[in-house]
C-alpha cells in the first residue's frame, strides 16, 4: 500500500504543480447555462439544485484534470441539499477519481472512538476507491477532542493509503481566537502542530520523507505557516486561503520544502466563479466561462511556479528518497 | 419562532425527564432477527447494512418516544453507508419527528464563513421539519475554528427555532489534551464556554431563561461540568459519556438548575444494545430485545431523577419565565 504523500507527490510532479483546485458549487452563481439544464429536468428543489452541482462540478474536473495533481470537494454544499445533494457529491467524487485526480474530501470531521472510526471507515478509501462508500484519497479532520480522537483516522489512513489533513490554523479573520491562546509560551496552534507531527511520523515507512498525515494551515497567516512547516517537517501542508481570501503565493511559499514538495495550496472560488470577477469578467465572460476556468487554473499554476518553491517541479523531481536528501537540506 | 431550548424545556416537562437517547446503530451488534430481514432484502453491503440500521432505529424510537423528550442520531454510522446510510438516517430523523421527539443530529460540523452557513442551512430545519435538507431540531458542532465560524450556524439556529451544542469539554479520556490547555489562567474549555455563552445570549427574547445555544459537556468530568454549568448559566447543556462511558446520575447532576431543567443527559449504547449486557442480558437476553431496551429507558429516567434535580420534573413545573426566576436562585 503506498503512502498517500508519495502518491500524491507522484502525481504533483506529472503535473509540475503543488495547486490544488476546490469543488465549491453555490447554486446562485452558476452560469445561467448550467442553472436552465438544471430547472429544465424538474424534480424538488434540492434535486435540481444537486443536478446543476453535478453538472457543474463535472465540467470544472474535465477542465482542471489534464492541469493539476488534487481537488477537493468542499462536503457542505452538497450534504446542504440532502440525499440529491450527496448523490451529485458521489457523483463528483467518483469522476474525479476515474480522471486519475486525488480527492481531498473537506468535511472537516471529528469524533470520539468508534464514531471517529465510522467516518473514517465512510471517507478513508484511499489507494483502492471501492474501499469506503466515499471514494476519497484523503479528509480533512478537526483536531478539538484531542489525539485519541484523531488516531482511528490514522490507523485506517494509514491501513488503506489514504490521507488526513487536521485544522492547525484556519484561514479565517477569527483563526486566532482559540488557535493562538498562549499556553506555557506556546500557542495552541503548535501544540496541535506538535501532535499532528507525532501521529505523521508513526505512519512513515521505508525512508518515507512524509507521514500521510497532513495539516491544514492558512495562506493568510504566513508567519505562522513558516513557524509551522519548521515544527512539522514530515508533516504534507494543506494551505487554503489563497486568492479569493487574500492570501498570495509570497505568503504560500514557505510551506514548501525547497524541492517545491510538501504541500498543495488550495483555492476554490477564485477558479470555480473565475468569469464573475476581473480580469476574466471582461476577457471572456459568462458565455465563455470555461475558458475563465481553464485561464484562471493556468495563472494560479504560473505564479506558484513564479513566486514559491514548486518552481523547482518545473525542472522535473528525483522522488527516490535516497537522492532526495539534498533536496531538504536547510528546512 | 419559539426559542429551540423552551421547546425543548416543554418536552421534557411533559415527558418528566432529561434523558436523552443516542441512535447509534452498528452492524454487528444489531439483534440476528434485523440482520437477517435486513440481508434477505438483497442489495449492495451498505444498502443491506443501511436496511437494517433504518429498521432498527425506528423500532428503538416507537420504544422511547412515550417516554423521552429527544433523541440524538449519530450521524457518522450512517455517513459511513454512503448513500444508502444517509437515505436510512434521513428515514429515522423523519419518523423521530413524527413521533414529536426533538431531534438533536449529532454530526459535530464545523467550517468557516459561507461553507458554515451551508451546513447550518441544512441541518438546521428547526420548528419546521420540512425547512432544511435535514429535519433537526439542533446541531452538535465544533469550536477550534473560532466564535466568527460559530455565527453563521447561531444566526440560521436563531431563526428556525432550532438549537444547537458547541463541544466544549467533550468525554472522552484524550478531551484534556488540548482543552485544558491554561491560558493567562483559564484552561481553553473556559473560554470556549464564555464564547458560547455570550453567542446563546444574544439569541434569548421576551425574557427567554435560556439561549439557543448550547453546549456539549462531558459526565465523565463532573468537576468541570459543575465549573461550566457557573460559566454558562444561559446555556443548555448536552451531557454525554453516561453509562457506558462511566459517568453516573451523580456525576451529571451539576449540569441541572435547581428546577430540573437546562441539560440532557445522554445514553446511547447503555440503551440501544441493552440486551447485550447484565442485568438485561440474562433477564430478557437478544429474543427479548425490545423489553431490555424499554427497562433500561426506564431504568435512566428512575436514575435520573433520584440522583439529579431532574426529580424536581416529576412534581411538574412552571413554565411560565415571570414565576420560574426562584428556582434559578442559587444557580
Amino acid at each position: 500500500m503506498a503512502n498517500y504523500t508519495t502518491r500524491l507527490h507522484q502525481q504533483i510532479i506529472n503535473r509540475k504543480t503543488p495547486a490544488l483546485v476546490g469543488i465549491d458549487p453555490r447554486w446562485d452563481w452558476l452560469p445561467r447555462e448550467i442553472q436552465s439544464a438544471a430547472e429544465t429536468a424538474g424534480g424538488c428543489l434540492h434535486s435540481r439544485i444537486a443536478r446543476g452541482y453535478e453538472r457543474f462540478s463535472c465540467e470544472l474536473l474535465d477542465i482542471v484534470a489534464p492541469h493539476v495533481a488534487a481537488v477537493k470537494p468542499q462536503v457542505a454544499f452538497f450534504e446542504q441539499h440532502g440525499i440529491p445533494g450527496l448523490q451529485a457529491l458521489h457523483a463528483v467524487m467518483t469522476y474525479a477519481r476515474k480522471l486519475g485526480l486525488i480527492v481531498i474530501a473537506d468535511a472537516k470531521r471529528g469524533d470520539i472512538g468508534t464514531t471517529a472510526e465510522a467516518y473514517a471507515e465512510g471517507w478513508l478509501a484511499g489507494e483502492d476507491p471501492d474501499a469506503a462508500a466515499w471514494p476519497a484519497d484523503a479528509l480533512t479532520i478537526n483536531p478539538y477532542l484531542g489525539t485519541d480522537s484523531l488516531e482511528p483516522f490514522v490507523n485506517i489512513a494509514a491501513k488503506r493509503g489514504a490521507g488526513l489533513y487536521v485544522l492547525v490554523r484556519t484561514s479565517n479573520k477569527g483563526a486566532a481566537e482559540f488557535q493562538d491562546r498562549v499556553s506555557e509560551g506556546r500557542p495552541m496552534y503548535e501544540t496541535v502542530a506538535q501532535a499532528v507531527g507525532r501521529l505523521s511520523d508513526g505512519t512513515r515507512i521505508d525512508g518515507d520523507l512524509y507521514g500521510c498525515v497532513g495539516a491544514v494551515v492558512g495562506a493568510t497567516w504566513p508567519q505562522q505557516l513558516r513557524q509551522l512547516r519548521e515544527v512539522m517537517p514530515s508533516v504534507p501542508l494543506l494551505v487554503p486561503g489563497y486568492g479569493t481570501q487574500g492570501g498570495t503565493s509570497a505568503d504560500a511559499a514557505a510551506a514548501f520544502h525547497e524541492n517545491g514538495l510538501g504541500a498543495v495550496v488550495n483555492s476554490s472560488r477564485g477558479i470555480n466563479f473565475a468569469w464573475r470577477r476581473e480580469p476574466y469578467a471582461s476577457t471572456f465572460g459568462e458565455g465563455r466561462w470555461r475558458e475563465a476556468v481553464a485561464e484562471s487554473v493556468h495563472e494560479m499554476i504560473r505564479d506558484l511556479a513564479a513566486n514559491t518553491p514548486a518552481g523547482m517541479l518545473k525542472h522535473g523531481l528525483d522522488m527516490n528518497p535516497e537522492n532526495a536528501g539534498g533536496a531538504r537540506t536547510g528546512i
